[in-house]
């Protein structure tokens, strides 16, 4: 069934102990996407700017599973471009450059062939423009979006009516927190619910994710993985393997609670390839095969009945 | 077959966002014990001031599993006092004032009944104190240590020592960092079977742990709790819970992966009851029945094949 991710194509400069990268190809799109690729067609809605390296687009266009369509090269325009440097554990990092670019444009614009999309991931962006975007999938069965904490601040009313109309919600742990004002993940999760959406996913990094839903809730660790290159993009590939699964099954429900359980396992394996390089450098070269036996290594490990 | 535990009887004074609590029962060997005792009989090996209260007294008496015959009442000594502050989110505690007491004397005696135990933990102590204790034991099957990041600053060519000694470690993810100097957690769990055990278990509070095994690797959530009220003992619970469920079973190899995979879920689950109130308060009252319905739903939330 069709899928479709909204968000962003980004230029990525990017600092860990492990090393650098300057402006490598990013963004919540490019990666979301990239990851659900794996598990069959995945439509793209996203702007760049004139200044995406052709390398670039020649490294999207080799996941052959992603439709383009709806990637749009705005002339005259930049592209979004940030910079980060992560600490030692690689479970914080800071800024050190946002350049929106296009970002601070209109928004990318959703082709007609697209409108009948069914799984709709909405990338971190302004809710107002998650929500305008989110209007063009009237066909819609299940919708997912993600936010961050400068919505949170900044965005709250728009965010609050985002929230009411979308299926799923991932955001961060801290950002369930700062969301709620509970300090206990599960009481802010549990308090999502109350604002709109059927199931929300904290994620936590290496210490996986945490998953509650109307009709019940579950917690998974995230692959133990000594490899850690790059954290940058984890969190989209991890929504990426989730959508693509979802996408990929004839579900009566996809929205239910057994689904979305089975699909976090997938978004789980998929992102722990995704940290192991830089940009985009291992999900390039990784293969069905790969993820189907890591994904069987991670089941294994919890079955602990 | 024979389980016993060396470590400490407390009293603790403990401050949470719920509320507090003064003077009221604690210490390692307790909460172990406590815990391990829904499994099968369980010895202590401990030793309190004779200020220690009768109730105190009465309730470890009410774990009917509990073989008290190492637990020394010291005539004229003082009991091992600690009082602690939880932070908002519960992940986080400062000491307020420890009055070592018994625990700047000699060590608790091991009675000649005890010598023929099997399953040894060895709750957090200095180690030449535990490695003296495990000394006791010449027909031990498996033996378990915890420690903590005192040891590792202060005493580590004991530390060192007692790690070759051991079939497995159990400690907090900071104490992993700082034993091995390895900033990811796989990492230094990984660097720690190189110091002698066959396996370790690194404990993340509410992200739940992480196992390395000579034969493989794995990681289990915690189980979600909206109702964490007072996370002491958390680990000497899960431990005991571990320990239990192993020396409950009749294993070829007690020690091998699986069996300890396994035995982390009964941990997992043991402990997530500990947290729901302050000293043994819930364990005191919990049933083989709630125990059981919670182990099967935690294995329910980690089906995801």
């Amino acid at each position: 069934m069709s899928l479709i991710c909204t968000g962003t194509i980004g230029i990525d400069t990017v600092y860990t102990p492990h090393g650098h990268r300057e402006r490598v190809l990013g963004g919540s799109c490019t990666y979301f996407a990239a990851a659900a690729s794996f598990y069959g067609s995945v439509r793209v809605v996203a702007v760049a700017g004139e200044d995406l390296p052709q390398p670039h687009r020649d490294l999207i266009a080799r996941f052959k599973s992603i439709d383009t369509r709806g990637l749009e090269i705005r002339k005259g325009s930049k592209t979004f471009a940030w910079g980060g440097r992560y600490h030692a554990n690689m479970n914080s990092r800071e800024t050190l450059f946002t350049e929106l670019g296009v970002l601070a444009e209109a928004p990318p614009s959703v082709p007609d062939a697209f409108a009948d999309s069914e799984f709709v991931f909405l990338a971190n962006s302004h809710p107002a423009v998650q929500a305008g975007l989110l209007a063009r999938f009237p066909h819609r069965r299940l919708a997912v979006a993600d936010t961050m904490d400068l919505w949170i601040n900044s965005a709250r009313p728009e965010l609050d009516a985002l929230l009411r109309r979308i299926d799923g919600l991932v955001l961060n742990y801290d950002e369930a927190e700062l969301l709620t004002g509970k300090a206990n993940a599960v009481a802010a999760a549990r308090h999502v619910l109350t604002m709109g959406p059927k199931f929300v996913v904290v994620k936590k990094g290496e210490h996986g994710c945490l998953f509650v839903h109307r009709d019940g809730m579950a917690a998974l660790p995230a692959f133990p993985s000594e490899r850690v290159i790059d954290p940058t993009g984890a969190g989209d590939s991890f929504a990426g393997g989730m959508m693509g699964y979802l996408a990929g099954q004839a579900w009566a429900e996809p929205g239910s609670f057994r689904s979305i359980q089975s699909a976090l396992a997938h978004g789980t394996v998929v992102a722990s390839f995704n940290i192991e390089s830089f940009s985009l450098d291992r999900l390039v070269t990784l293969t069905r095969a790969e993820l189907e036996s890591r994904f069987r290594e991670f089941t294994g490990m919890l079955s602990v009945g």
